[in-house]
């Protein structure tokens, strides 16, 4: 098989990735990288990800890592498997390409904080630190409501189709979901119609049941 | 003019898509927001940027914002013009993808909070949180030294040419230089020698001065 992915279970940017495999509808060998033995600081996974981090991606003789420039690959490279997940129109490509900076940039700071203070540290029996919950929530509100209206102009971030801007929320979405920041997506109507709509997308459901 | 520029002097998001435009030999209409008269969170130009921050941009009809996504939207609707920044061999492309997430996932949150405490902060008269430096500072020598190795293989992050992923740095590198965190890049060869490089393009010697 051409694809491998190297991925562990319950990483954000695994999920990621496995969420564009499956919108793609690909075929791929699945390794699993065992972090609690370290396996991701060995020298043979430090010479697929140099960060020493999951995921990390093989598609024939081409390596790659960081999750988002894996989608961005699978996306084109399979423009014509699965769903589309890019446009073809350059001036609406162009559109989608400010949405997945606002993900990255806007949205990922606050909501991977927020993920790791109520989803992960309480699942470690860590306790979780309220000042920084409380500071990132405010962030995220501050995202949440340029979305609520955005979301009210068009059915997704980037128009009228689903992208990987939508896509690449959806790790973190679900984690936060579990979660008492659940009530600043329920708050907004828009956006919690969005949220709904990209969780029961049935690659969405695929990725994360296997 | 049909390319119109919305920023503001000493933005390191304004620089990066100065950057670009130069780099592109692109002519553009540079248009002040007055940020100490809160222009930027008018609602003319949060129609142009919803997060009311610079940069915001338009061409014809088309309006945009995040540096990321206007320089990429440069690179590729004017690939004829300038300097290329892109690949058109998609594998190739690919590996620009990588280290232009690396940049923006591992490198700007780092880098940025240094640029704050130890370039804007003291500008400003404010007092520098030196465990935020210390934090960050530590961050980032971790990836100076994935780069260090990466560029001991290569002149470029993403190859032998000059690209996106190696523009994307230039606006924070060069306010680290004018700070103690200069010695992280000094104390790394061949970061040190890509840094000077970079530094040195006409085109970065054009965004600085204009």
């Amino acid at each position: 098989m051409a694809i491998k992915f190297y991925g562990a279970a319950g990483s954000t940017s695994c999920l990621r990735v496995q969420a564009c495999l499956a919108e793609k509808d690909l075929d791929y060998e699945f390794i699993s990288v065992n972090m609690s033995n370290k396996e991701h600081k060995s020298p043979d996974f430090l010479s697929r990800n140099p960060f020493g981090q999951v995921p990390a991606f093989e598609d024939g003789d081409l390596k790659l890592f960081e999750s988002r420039a894996i989608t961005q690959y699978l996306a084109h490279s399979y423009a014509d498997k699965g769903n589309d997940l890019i446009i073809k129109d350059p001036k609406k490509m162009a559109i989608v390409a400010v949405w997945i900076e606002v993900e990255s940039q806007k949205f990922e700071p606050a909501s991977s904080k927020l993920v790791w203070e109520l989803g992960y540290k309480p699942m470690f029996g860590m306790t979780t630190d309220d000042a920084v919950v409380e500071e990132n929530e405010k962030k995220l509100e501050q995202v949440l409501d340029v979305y609520e209206s955005q979301l009210s102009q068009c059915k997704y971030l980037a128009g009228d189709n689903f992208t990987l801007a939508d896509l690449h929320h959806l790790p973190n979405i679900k984690y936060l979901m579990g979660t008492k920041a659940k009530r600043l997506f329920d708050a907004r109507p828009h956006v919690s119609a969005w949220a709904a709509d990209i969780l029961s997308r049935p690659a969405w459901v695929k990725a994360t049941s296997s």
